[in-house]
Protein backbone atom coordinates (compact mmCIF):
# COMPACT_ATOMS: atom_id res chain seq x y z
CA UNK A 1 0.00 0.00 0.00
CA UNK A 2 1.81 3.47 -1.55
CA UNK A 3 0.24 6.70 -1.43
CA UNK A 4 -1.36 7.79 -5.07
CA UNK A 5 1.34 8.97 -7.39
CA UNK A 6 0.55 12.97 -7.95
CA UNK A 7 0.55 13.19 -12.00
CA UNK A 8 -0.07 16.21 -13.50
CA UNK A 9 -3.43 14.91 -14.02
CA UNK A 10 -4.20 14.06 -10.70
CA UNK A 11 -2.47 17.35 -9.33
CA UNK A 12 -5.61 19.24 -7.86
CA UNK A 13 -5.51 22.24 -9.41
CA UNK A 14 -8.58 23.82 -7.15
CA UNK A 15 -10.13 22.67 -4.11
CA UNK A 16 -6.80 21.15 -3.08
CA UNK A 17 -8.30 21.34 0.63
CA UNK A 18 -10.56 18.56 -0.83
CA UNK A 19 -8.05 16.35 -2.16
CA UNK A 20 -7.06 13.30 -0.29
CA UNK A 21 -3.99 11.30 -1.00
CA UNK A 22 -4.39 8.23 1.19
CA UNK A 23 -4.90 5.20 -0.53
CA UNK A 24 -7.44 4.35 2.08
CA UNK A 25 -9.45 7.18 0.94
CA UNK A 26 -9.62 5.77 -2.03
CA UNK A 27 -10.97 2.48 -1.09
CA UNK A 28 -13.48 4.57 1.38
CA UNK A 29 -15.16 6.34 -1.46
CA UNK A 30 -14.88 2.54 -3.57
CA UNK A 31 -16.86 0.65 -0.93
CA UNK A 32 -19.46 3.30 -0.76
CA UNK A 33 -21.03 3.09 -4.53
CA UNK A 34 -21.00 0.24 -6.93
CA UNK A 35 -22.13 2.81 -10.22
CA UNK A 36 -18.88 4.05 -11.87
CA UNK A 37 -19.16 6.63 -15.41
CA UNK A 38 -16.29 5.48 -17.81
CA UNK A 39 -14.64 8.29 -19.59
CA UNK A 40 -13.40 7.33 -23.03
CA UNK A 41 -12.63 8.64 -26.39
CA UNK A 42 -14.61 7.27 -29.31
CA UNK A 43 -13.41 8.62 -32.79
CA UNK A 44 -12.15 11.66 -30.84
CA UNK A 45 -15.09 12.56 -28.78
CA UNK A 46 -15.44 12.14 -24.82
CA UNK A 47 -17.88 9.41 -24.59
CA UNK A 48 -19.51 8.86 -20.65
CA UNK A 49 -20.78 4.91 -19.97
CA UNK A 50 -22.09 4.17 -16.50
CA UNK A 51 -20.88 0.93 -15.55
CA UNK A 52 -20.91 -1.40 -12.43
CA UNK A 53 -17.24 -2.47 -10.98
CA UNK A 54 -15.48 -4.51 -8.29
CA UNK A 55 -11.96 -3.57 -7.19
CA UNK A 56 -9.06 -5.32 -5.16
CA UNK A 57 -5.87 -3.61 -3.57
CA UNK A 58 -4.28 -2.84 -6.34
CA UNK A 59 -7.12 -2.74 -10.32
CA UNK A 60 -10.31 -1.67 -10.17
CA UNK A 61 -12.31 -4.17 -12.48
CA UNK A 62 -15.09 -3.38 -15.12
CA UNK A 63 -17.65 -5.72 -17.12
CA UNK A 64 -16.63 -4.51 -20.41
CA UNK A 65 -19.88 -5.72 -22.29
CA UNK A 66 -21.46 -2.00 -21.63
CA UNK A 67 -18.24 -0.37 -23.45
CA UNK A 68 -18.27 -2.48 -26.40
CA UNK A 69 -16.99 0.23 -28.39
CA UNK A 70 -14.23 1.26 -25.81
CA UNK A 71 -12.85 -1.91 -26.20
CA UNK A 72 -12.50 -1.70 -29.65
CA UNK A 73 -10.07 1.46 -29.25
CA UNK A 74 -6.07 0.63 -28.50
CA UNK A 75 -5.10 0.44 -25.53
CA UNK A 76 -5.35 4.13 -24.02
CA UNK A 77 -5.64 6.00 -21.04
CA UNK A 78 -9.37 6.01 -19.78
CA UNK A 79 -10.66 7.87 -16.65
CA UNK A 80 -13.02 6.55 -14.27
CA UNK A 81 -14.92 8.53 -11.84
CA UNK A 82 -16.89 6.99 -8.52
CA UNK A 83 -19.12 9.49 -7.26
CA UNK A 84 -21.83 9.09 -3.88
CA UNK A 85 -23.72 12.37 -3.10
CA UNK A 86 -24.21 12.87 0.22
CA UNK A 87 -26.96 15.73 0.18
CA UNK A 88 -27.07 19.73 -0.26
CA UNK A 89 -25.38 22.03 0.97
CA UNK A 90 -27.71 25.11 1.75
CA UNK A 91 -25.61 28.44 2.58
CA UNK A 92 -27.21 31.99 3.13
CA UNK A 93 -26.09 32.74 -0.64
CA UNK A 94 -26.58 31.14 -3.65
CA UNK A 95 -23.01 31.70 -4.68
CA UNK A 96 -21.73 29.24 -1.39
CA UNK A 97 -24.44 26.48 -2.37
CA UNK A 98 -22.54 23.43 -2.60
CA UNK A 99 -22.66 19.66 -2.51
CA UNK A 100 -21.72 16.94 0.06
CA UNK A 101 -19.89 14.64 -1.58
CA UNK A 102 -17.23 11.98 -1.94
CA UNK A 103 -15.79 11.27 -5.33
CA UNK A 104 -12.25 9.56 -6.58
CA UNK A 105 -10.86 9.65 -10.04
CA UNK A 106 -8.86 6.85 -11.40
CA UNK A 107 -6.74 7.14 -15.23
CA UNK A 108 -5.52 4.08 -16.26
CA UNK A 109 -4.88 2.04 -18.90
CA UNK A 110 -7.07 -1.11 -19.05
CA UNK A 111 -6.03 -4.49 -19.41
CA UNK A 112 -8.44 -6.91 -21.18
CA UNK A 113 -8.34 -10.08 -19.30
CA UNK A 114 -7.53 -13.28 -21.29
CA UNK A 115 -6.63 -16.05 -19.52
CA UNK A 116 -10.36 -18.03 -18.11
CA UNK A 117 -8.96 -18.07 -14.28
CA UNK A 118 -8.36 -14.05 -14.27
CA UNK A 119 -11.50 -13.29 -15.91
CA UNK A 120 -13.32 -15.27 -13.39
CA UNK A 121 -11.50 -13.84 -10.66
CA UNK A 122 -12.62 -10.43 -11.83
CA UNK A 123 -16.40 -11.53 -12.28
CA UNK A 124 -16.16 -12.86 -8.96
CA UNK A 125 -14.52 -9.29 -7.64
CA UNK A 126 -17.39 -7.20 -9.35
CA UNK A 127 -20.44 -9.81 -8.70
CA UNK A 128 -19.21 -10.05 -4.60
CA UNK A 129 -18.67 -5.67 -4.88
CA UNK A 130 -22.26 -5.11 -6.12
CA UNK A 131 -23.93 -8.10 -4.19
CA UNK A 132 -22.26 -9.80 -1.06
CA UNK A 133 -22.91 -13.49 -1.04
CA UNK A 134 -24.69 -13.74 -5.04
CA UNK A 135 -21.24 -15.36 -6.42
CA UNK A 136 -22.06 -18.64 -3.64
CA UNK A 137 -25.86 -18.76 -4.57
CA UNK A 138 -26.22 -18.14 -8.76
CA UNK A 139 -24.98 -20.10 -11.06
CA UNK A 140 -21.43 -19.13 -12.10
CA UNK A 141 -20.79 -18.84 -16.10
CA UNK A 142 -20.43 -21.52 -18.56
CA UNK A 143 -17.33 -21.67 -20.39
CA UNK A 144 -19.15 -20.18 -23.24
CA UNK A 145 -20.80 -17.08 -20.86
CA UNK A 146 -17.57 -16.79 -19.80
CA UNK A 147 -16.20 -16.20 -23.47
CA UNK A 148 -18.93 -14.29 -24.16
CA UNK A 149 -18.20 -12.24 -21.19
CA UNK A 150 -15.40 -9.08 -21.17
CA UNK A 151 -13.41 -8.11 -18.15
CA UNK A 152 -11.16 -4.98 -17.66
CA UNK A 153 -8.35 -4.88 -14.98
CA UNK A 154 -7.57 -0.76 -14.45
CA UNK A 155 -4.84 -0.34 -12.29
CA UNK A 156 -5.41 1.50 -8.89
CA UNK A 157 -2.33 3.70 -9.64
CA UNK A 158 -3.16 7.14 -10.91
CA UNK A 159 -6.19 8.84 -9.10
CA UNK A 160 -7.54 11.22 -7.01
CA UNK A 161 -10.14 11.81 -4.07
CA UNK A 162 -12.17 14.47 -3.46
CA UNK A 163 -15.01 15.30 -0.79
CA UNK A 164 -16.66 17.45 0.93
CA UNK A 165 -18.52 17.49 3.95
CA UNK A 166 -20.14 19.30 6.93
CA UNK A 167 -21.88 23.04 7.00
CA UNK A 168 -21.87 25.69 4.39
CA UNK A 169 -19.31 28.02 4.82
CA UNK A 170 -20.73 31.41 5.19
CA UNK A 171 -21.28 31.77 8.74
CA UNK A 172 -18.78 34.16 9.62
CA UNK A 173 -19.42 36.05 6.54
CA UNK A 174 -21.89 38.99 6.73
CA UNK A 175 -24.29 37.46 5.17
CA UNK A 176 -24.58 35.96 8.40
CA UNK A 177 -26.66 38.95 9.30
CA UNK A 178 -29.39 38.12 6.81
CA UNK A 179 -31.11 35.82 9.15
CA UNK A 180 -31.56 33.12 6.51
CA UNK A 181 -31.84 29.02 7.25
CA UNK A 182 -29.03 27.94 6.20
CA UNK A 183 -27.62 23.93 6.52
CA UNK A 184 -27.51 20.31 5.02
CA UNK A 185 -30.37 18.39 3.15
CA UNK A 186 -28.92 15.01 3.44
CA UNK A 187 -29.39 12.38 0.45
CA UNK A 188 -29.00 8.76 1.03
CA UNK A 189 -29.26 5.73 -1.18
CA UNK A 190 -31.49 3.26 0.48
CA UNK A 191 -32.59 -0.82 -0.18
CA UNK A 192 -35.97 -1.69 -0.51
CA UNK A 193 -37.83 -4.59 0.54
CA UNK A 194 -37.07 -7.17 -2.49
CA UNK A 195 -39.45 -7.68 -5.10
CA UNK A 196 -39.34 -11.57 -6.33
CA UNK A 197 -39.48 -12.54 -9.94
CA UNK A 198 -43.40 -12.34 -10.60
CA UNK A 199 -42.37 -15.81 -12.71
CA UNK A 200 -41.04 -17.39 -9.59
CA UNK A 201 -42.77 -20.55 -8.18
CA UNK A 202 -44.26 -20.54 -4.55
CA UNK A 203 -41.79 -21.50 -1.89
CA UNK A 204 -38.60 -20.05 -3.31
CA UNK A 205 -37.82 -17.91 -0.14
CA UNK A 206 -35.48 -14.62 -0.27
CA UNK A 207 -31.98 -16.14 0.29
CA UNK A 208 -30.49 -13.87 3.55
CA UNK A 209 -27.83 -12.09 1.91
CA UNK A 210 -30.26 -10.75 -0.28
CA UNK A 211 -33.20 -10.38 2.31
CA UNK A 212 -30.57 -8.61 4.92
CA UNK A 213 -29.42 -5.85 2.66
CA UNK A 214 -32.72 -4.14 2.21
CA UNK A 215 -32.76 -3.72 6.24
CA UNK A 216 -29.61 -1.79 6.14
CA UNK B 1 -39.94 19.92 -29.37
CA UNK B 2 -39.06 17.36 -31.85
CA UNK B 3 -37.59 13.69 -31.88
CA UNK B 4 -34.17 13.78 -30.77
CA UNK B 5 -31.55 13.07 -33.84
CA UNK B 6 -30.18 9.82 -34.28
CA UNK B 7 -26.70 10.48 -35.06
CA UNK B 8 -23.29 7.96 -35.66
CA UNK B 9 -22.73 8.51 -32.13
CA UNK B 10 -26.16 8.29 -30.61
CA UNK B 11 -27.70 5.17 -32.68
CA UNK B 12 -27.40 2.61 -30.18
CA UNK B 13 -25.27 -0.03 -31.01
CA UNK B 14 -26.23 -2.78 -28.37
CA UNK B 15 -29.61 -3.41 -26.76
CA UNK B 16 -31.53 -1.10 -29.13
CA UNK B 17 -34.47 -2.18 -26.79
CA UNK B 18 -33.68 -0.40 -24.50
CA UNK B 19 -33.37 3.24 -26.11
CA UNK B 20 -35.85 5.29 -26.38
CA UNK B 21 -35.78 8.30 -28.38
CA UNK B 22 -38.53 10.60 -27.98
CA UNK B 23 -37.57 13.87 -26.14
CA UNK B 24 -40.23 12.89 -22.75
CA UNK B 25 -38.42 10.23 -21.95
CA UNK B 26 -34.44 12.45 -22.09
CA UNK B 27 -36.73 15.19 -19.69
CA UNK B 28 -38.12 12.20 -17.34
CA UNK B 29 -34.35 10.97 -16.76
CA UNK B 30 -33.32 14.85 -16.50
CA UNK B 31 -35.87 15.38 -13.71
CA UNK B 32 -34.77 12.21 -11.82
CA UNK B 33 -31.49 13.42 -10.86
CA UNK B 34 -29.30 16.63 -10.37
CA UNK B 35 -25.94 15.29 -10.73
CA UNK B 36 -24.04 14.77 -14.24
CA UNK B 37 -20.51 13.40 -15.38
CA UNK B 38 -19.64 15.62 -17.39
CA UNK B 39 -16.74 14.10 -20.30
CA UNK B 40 -14.25 15.92 -21.55
CA UNK B 41 -11.11 15.68 -23.13
CA UNK B 42 -7.30 17.01 -21.57
CA UNK B 43 -4.20 17.06 -23.32
CA UNK B 44 -5.38 13.62 -25.05
CA UNK B 45 -6.87 12.01 -22.33
CA UNK B 46 -10.94 11.48 -21.25
CA UNK B 47 -11.81 13.42 -18.01
CA UNK B 48 -15.29 12.68 -16.33
CA UNK B 49 -16.40 14.97 -13.66
CA UNK B 50 -19.02 15.10 -11.76
CA UNK B 51 -21.35 18.25 -11.76
CA UNK B 52 -25.05 19.79 -11.07
CA UNK B 53 -27.40 20.58 -13.89
CA UNK B 54 -30.44 21.96 -14.84
CA UNK B 55 -31.98 21.95 -18.08
CA UNK B 56 -35.24 23.88 -20.08
CA UNK B 57 -36.57 22.79 -23.40
CA UNK B 58 -33.22 23.67 -25.36
CA UNK B 59 -30.21 23.14 -22.95
CA UNK B 60 -28.97 21.76 -20.15
CA UNK B 61 -27.20 24.44 -17.81
CA UNK B 62 -23.66 23.03 -16.23
CA UNK B 63 -22.04 25.41 -13.30
CA UNK B 64 -19.10 25.80 -15.16
CA UNK B 65 -16.80 26.35 -12.03
CA UNK B 66 -15.96 22.66 -11.40
CA UNK B 67 -14.77 22.05 -14.80
CA UNK B 68 -13.03 25.08 -15.16
CA UNK B 69 -10.20 23.26 -16.96
CA UNK B 70 -12.45 21.89 -19.51
CA UNK B 71 -13.67 25.65 -19.68
CA UNK B 72 -9.84 26.60 -21.00
CA UNK B 73 -9.81 24.03 -23.92
CA UNK B 74 -10.79 25.01 -27.67
CA UNK B 75 -15.23 24.42 -28.40
CA UNK B 76 -15.39 21.04 -29.03
CA UNK B 77 -17.66 18.44 -28.32
CA UNK B 78 -18.32 17.27 -24.91
CA UNK B 79 -20.58 14.37 -23.45
CA UNK B 80 -22.91 14.47 -20.40
CA UNK B 81 -24.33 11.32 -19.18
CA UNK B 82 -27.04 11.28 -16.18
CA UNK B 83 -27.94 8.41 -14.47
CA UNK B 84 -30.51 6.81 -11.65
CA UNK B 85 -29.79 3.32 -10.69
CA UNK B 86 -32.84 1.82 -9.64
CA UNK B 87 -31.69 -0.89 -8.26
CA UNK B 88 -30.21 -4.76 -9.12
CA UNK B 89 -31.43 -7.61 -11.26
CA UNK B 90 -30.84 -11.02 -9.71
CA UNK B 91 -31.24 -13.11 -12.20
CA UNK B 92 -31.08 -17.26 -11.57
CA UNK B 93 -27.44 -17.15 -13.61
CA UNK B 94 -24.67 -14.45 -12.95
CA UNK B 95 -24.85 -14.03 -16.46
CA UNK B 96 -28.05 -12.44 -16.56
CA UNK B 97 -27.46 -10.26 -13.69
CA UNK B 98 -28.00 -6.60 -14.56
CA UNK B 99 -29.18 -3.32 -12.80
CA UNK B 100 -32.37 -1.36 -13.23
CA UNK B 101 -31.34 1.83 -14.51
CA UNK B 102 -32.47 5.44 -16.35
CA UNK B 103 -29.63 7.15 -18.31
CA UNK B 104 -29.18 9.58 -20.65
CA UNK B 105 -26.35 10.78 -22.91
CA UNK B 106 -26.09 13.55 -24.39
CA UNK B 107 -23.45 14.92 -26.78
CA UNK B 108 -22.87 18.97 -28.01
CA UNK B 109 -20.58 21.79 -28.18
CA UNK B 110 -21.04 23.52 -24.56
CA UNK B 111 -21.43 27.74 -25.42
CA UNK B 112 -19.55 29.75 -22.01
CA UNK B 113 -22.60 32.58 -21.21
CA UNK B 114 -21.17 35.96 -21.89
CA UNK B 115 -24.56 37.97 -21.20
CA UNK B 116 -25.28 38.53 -16.98
CA UNK B 117 -28.83 38.21 -17.85
CA UNK B 118 -28.49 34.93 -19.50
CA UNK B 119 -25.41 33.67 -16.85
CA UNK B 120 -28.69 34.66 -14.22
CA UNK B 121 -30.97 32.71 -15.80
CA UNK B 122 -28.97 29.53 -16.17
CA UNK B 123 -27.52 29.82 -12.58
CA UNK B 124 -31.71 30.37 -11.87
CA UNK B 125 -32.70 27.11 -13.81
CA UNK B 126 -30.06 25.17 -12.32
CA UNK B 127 -30.66 26.10 -8.77
CA UNK B 128 -34.17 25.55 -9.10
CA UNK B 129 -33.59 21.93 -10.29
CA UNK B 130 -31.64 21.06 -7.31
CA UNK B 131 -33.19 22.49 -4.46
CA UNK B 132 -36.70 24.00 -5.64
CA UNK B 133 -37.58 27.30 -4.06
CA UNK B 134 -34.37 28.54 -2.90
CA UNK B 135 -33.98 30.77 -5.80
CA UNK B 136 -36.21 32.76 -4.11
CA UNK B 137 -34.72 32.09 -0.54
CA UNK B 138 -31.25 32.98 -0.61
CA UNK B 139 -29.06 36.02 -1.46
CA UNK B 140 -28.65 36.12 -5.17
CA UNK B 141 -25.61 36.55 -6.80
CA UNK B 142 -23.84 40.03 -6.99
CA UNK B 143 -22.33 41.49 -9.68
CA UNK B 144 -19.30 40.88 -8.65
CA UNK B 145 -20.02 37.40 -7.44
CA UNK B 146 -21.65 36.45 -11.24
CA UNK B 147 -18.52 37.38 -12.91
CA UNK B 148 -16.58 34.82 -10.65
CA UNK B 149 -19.31 32.02 -11.81
CA UNK B 150 -19.13 30.62 -15.53
CA UNK B 151 -22.05 28.63 -16.82
CA UNK B 152 -22.24 26.57 -19.87
CA UNK B 153 -25.16 25.77 -22.10
CA UNK B 154 -25.12 22.52 -23.68
CA UNK B 155 -28.09 22.16 -26.86
CA UNK B 156 -30.19 18.96 -26.29
CA UNK B 157 -30.11 18.34 -29.72
CA UNK B 158 -27.94 15.03 -29.76
CA UNK B 159 -28.91 12.43 -27.37
CA UNK B 160 -29.78 9.07 -26.81
CA UNK B 161 -32.24 7.66 -23.36
CA UNK B 162 -31.58 4.12 -22.05
CA UNK B 163 -33.45 2.29 -19.63
CA UNK B 164 -33.82 -1.08 -17.76
CA UNK B 165 -36.73 -1.88 -15.43
CA UNK B 166 -38.37 -5.16 -14.19
CA UNK B 167 -37.72 -8.63 -13.43
CA UNK B 168 -34.89 -10.81 -14.70
CA UNK B 169 -34.76 -12.10 -17.93
CA UNK B 170 -34.03 -16.10 -17.33
CA UNK B 171 -37.29 -17.26 -16.08
CA UNK B 172 -37.94 -19.04 -19.44
CA UNK B 173 -34.53 -20.77 -19.28
CA UNK B 174 -33.55 -23.85 -18.68
CA UNK B 175 -31.86 -22.10 -15.42
CA UNK B 176 -35.58 -21.55 -14.09
CA UNK B 177 -35.17 -25.41 -12.83
CA UNK B 178 -32.51 -24.63 -10.33
CA UNK B 179 -34.82 -23.13 -8.31
CA UNK B 180 -32.72 -20.20 -6.85
CA UNK B 181 -34.56 -17.51 -5.98
CA UNK B 182 -34.69 -14.77 -8.46
CA UNK B 183 -35.81 -10.93 -8.62
CA UNK B 184 -35.01 -7.05 -8.04
CA UNK B 185 -33.52 -5.26 -5.20
CA UNK B 186 -34.74 -1.73 -6.05
CA UNK B 187 -32.60 1.33 -4.05
CA UNK B 188 -33.96 4.23 -3.64
CA UNK B 189 -32.67 8.02 -3.01
CA UNK B 190 -34.06 9.26 -0.18
CA UNK B 191 -34.05 12.98 1.31
CA UNK B 192 -32.98 13.03 5.38
CA UNK B 193 -34.35 15.52 7.50
CA UNK B 194 -32.34 19.14 7.18
CA UNK B 195 -29.31 19.62 9.50
CA UNK B 196 -29.41 23.26 10.89
CA UNK B 197 -26.22 24.73 10.31
CA UNK B 198 -24.22 24.66 13.70
CA UNK B 199 -23.14 28.40 13.51
CA UNK B 200 -27.14 29.33 13.11
CA UNK B 201 -28.65 31.53 15.84
CA UNK B 202 -31.74 30.14 17.65
CA UNK B 203 -34.91 30.79 15.87
CA UNK B 204 -34.42 30.96 12.33
CA UNK B 205 -37.41 28.38 11.11
CA UNK B 206 -36.42 25.68 8.61
CA UNK B 207 -37.88 27.16 5.23
CA UNK B 208 -40.80 24.71 4.17
CA UNK B 209 -39.42 24.41 0.70
CA UNK B 210 -36.91 22.70 2.64
CA UNK B 211 -38.77 20.93 5.12
CA UNK B 212 -41.13 19.70 2.64
CA UNK B 213 -38.68 17.97 0.53
CA UNK B 214 -37.32 15.41 3.45
CA UNK B 215 -40.60 14.05 3.23
CA UNK B 216 -40.90 13.46 -0.11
Amino acid sequence: MTALSSTERTKLRRSKDKGREDRSHLYAVLRAAFICHLGIIVDGTPMVVPTVYGFDDDHLYLHGSVASRSLTQPATTVCVTVTVVDGLVLARSLFEHSINYRSAMIYGVPQILVDPWDKLDALRIVTEHVTPGQWNYARRPSTKELAATTMLAIPLAEASVKTRSGPPDDADSPDAALGLWAGELPLRSVWQDPVPDPALPAGIETPSHIAQRARL
